[in-house]
C-alpha cells in the first residue's frame, strides 16, 4: 500500500483564486453538483458538471482543483453566464485556463473567460443577485428545432395574464410556496429583484433575478404563471399562493429543459476592483 | 413468391393531395432526400428525414405515401419552414395529420400544420421564393449552449462590411462561383432577392432569400462573406467572385450547423386559395 498523500484530498497551497465564466448545455448532465469526492468519477450512470469541470481545470493546472460556483443548477438545466472560483497552486495567464479548459470539456460545456481574483471574491457568496430566463415554445405542436432549450405549452398563454400576476413576487417576501420539499436552506426569505413575461411570435419567455433563489424556486414560479397563462386561475392566485406560503397550493414545478441560468451580478466595486467582465455588474 | 403488388412501387389512387409544414432540427440526420426505395429503410448508417417523414405519414394514412419538398436541405441542415406535398388514397382531417404524424416522428421533427389543396399545389414548383437564415457565433470560445444551431468564427466580423458586400448579389445573376461542383441545376442563374447582415450580440445572422438556390448556395456566399467579415478580402471581392463565375476563386463552404431553411414561399393567390398559413406568402 502507498503512503503517499491523496492528492484528491490533502489541501494545495494557493499560489492564486481565479473567477471563471462558464456556459452549459445541461441537457445530458446530471446537474451541477459533482457526486463524488473530488479527484473520483461521478457514480455509474451519472455525469455532473462540476466534475467535468474539475477534471479539465486540474489537466490544466497539473494538480488537483476544486471549485465554487455562483448558482448550483439541476439536472437539465442550461447556463448562459455561470460563474465559478477556484484557488490553484499555478499560476497561467487568463488566456492559457480557458483555452486549456475548454479543450479538455465536452463539447456542451465550454469557458468564456478568466480572471485573477483575490480570496476576498467568492463566486457565491460575493454574488448579490441571479438572473434566469425560462423559454416556453406556446403551439399547438411540440418544438423539434431548440427542443433542448425550450418547454412547451399548447394552450395559448396570455402573457399580459402572466407578467402583471408575476409582479406580486416582487420585494423581499417567504417564497415557501415555491420551493420543493428538498430545499435545504434555512429560511425561505428572498428579495425578488425583477420578473417580466414577454412574448416573440411563439416563443414566452420570463426573466427572474432575485438576491438568492430557493430549490426549484424558479421552475415552481413558472409552473404557477402557466396556471394563470392558461386561464385555469385568476391572476390574483400568484399573491395568494405567496401569502399562503403552502407549496402544496401552487402550480406543477416547470420542466427543466426551458431554464437558463443567466448568472449571477456582483457590486459594482467588486466588478471594478478585479476587472471581472461588465455584464456581471449588479 | 408472392405475385401481390408491390405498395411501394404500385401507383395508389389519389383521393386528396395535402400540403404540410415540417419543422426540424438536421443535426442527426443525413439531409432531407431518402437514400433508399419507397416503402424501404434507409442504408446502414444513415437516416434521412424524407424516410422517416414518409414512414410517419404512411402509417398515418395506412398506405405507402411519398413526398415532394419546396427545398432539400444537406446533412445536418435546419428547417423552420419545410414544406411538403403528398397525395394520400385516404382522407383525414388537417388536425388527424399533424397529431398522427408527429406522434409517429421522432423529436428531432414535427408536423406544424396541414392544408388539403389540389393537384394545381406542388411544393416545389408552386413556390416563388426561398428563405434560409445562417447564424454564427463570433466570439473566441466555441458555442455550448445552442451549438447545434450555430457555426463559429472567433475572429471579429465586421458585420457592416459583410452586409454591404453582400448586396452586389442581388438581382438576376450566374453564380457559378457559389455552387458546388457536385450541383446537378442546367444552369446557375438565379434570382437573389433579399440578403441581410445583422448582428445580436455575439451572434451573426445572414438572411438570404432567392427564386431558388443552387447546391450549396447559401454555404459558399456565407462562407465567402465570413472572408471580407474577417477584413482577409474587400467588400468588393463578393462583386468580382461573382463576375468571375469561378468556384474555386470563393471562400470555402461554411458548416452546415448554422443553416436553418425558413421555408419557401408561394405567390398571394395560391395561399389564399387553398388558405395556407400566411406567413409563407411571397
Amino acid at each position: 500500500m502507498s503512503h503517499a498523500p491523496d492528492p484528491a484530498t490533502t489541501p494545495v497551497p494557493t499560489a492564486q483564486r481565479y473567477a471563471m465564466g462558464i456556459e452549459y448545455d445541461g441537457s445530458e448532465f446530471s446537474g451541477w453538483q459533482r457526486l463524488s469526492k473530488h479527484g473520483e468519477s461521478d457514480p455509474e450512470g451519472y455525469l455532473t458538471l462540476q466534475s467535468v469541470l474539475e477534471d479539465a481545470l486540474s489537466f490544466v493546472a497539473g494538480a488537483p482543483i476544486e471549485t465554487i460556483c455562483a448558482g448550483r443548477t439541476d439536472a437539465g438545466v442550461h447556463a448562459a453566464g455561470q460563474v465559478v472560483h477556484f484557488d490553484s497552486p499555478v499560476v497561467r495567464d487568463p488566456r492559457g485556463w480557458v483555452l486549456g479548459t475548454t479543450s479538455k470539456l465536452p463539447p456542451a460545456m465550454g469557458a468564456l473567460w478568466c480572471v485573477p481574483v483575490t480570496d476576498e471574491f467568492h463566486a457565491r457568496f460575493s454574488a448579490r443577485a441571479r438572473r434566469y430566463r425560462y423559454s416556453i415554445l406556446n403551439r399547438t405542436i411540440r418544438p423539434a428545432l431548440n427542443r433542448h432549450v425550450l418547454t412547451w405549452e399548447r394552450r395559448r398563454l396570455d402573457t399580459d395574464a402572466m407578467h402583471r400576476a408575476a409582479q406580486a413576487l416582487l420585494g423581499e417576501n417567504d417564497f415557501s410556496a415555491f420551493r420543493t420539499v428538498h430545499c435545504q436552506a434555512p429560511h425561505a426569505r428572498r428579495e425578488l429583484q425583477d420578473i417580466r413575461v414577454s412574448r416573440d411570435g411563439d416563443v414566452v419567455t420570463v426573466e427572474v433575478q432575485a438576491n438568492a433563489f430557493l430549490h426549484h424556486m424558479v421552475r415552481n414560479i413558472v409552473g404557477s404563471l402557466l396556471v394563470v397563462g392558461r386561464g385555469d386561475a385568476p391572476e390574483g392566485w400568484i399573491a395568494e399562493l405567496l401569502a399562503g406560503r403552502d407549496r402544496t397550493k401552487a402550480g406543477p414545478t416547470a420542466p427543466s429543459s426551458g431554464l437558463v441560468f443567466l448568472g449571477p451580478r456582483y457590486p459594482a466595486e467588486v466588478v471594478e476592483r478585479f476587472g471581472l467582465p461588465a455584464h456581471i455588474r449588479l
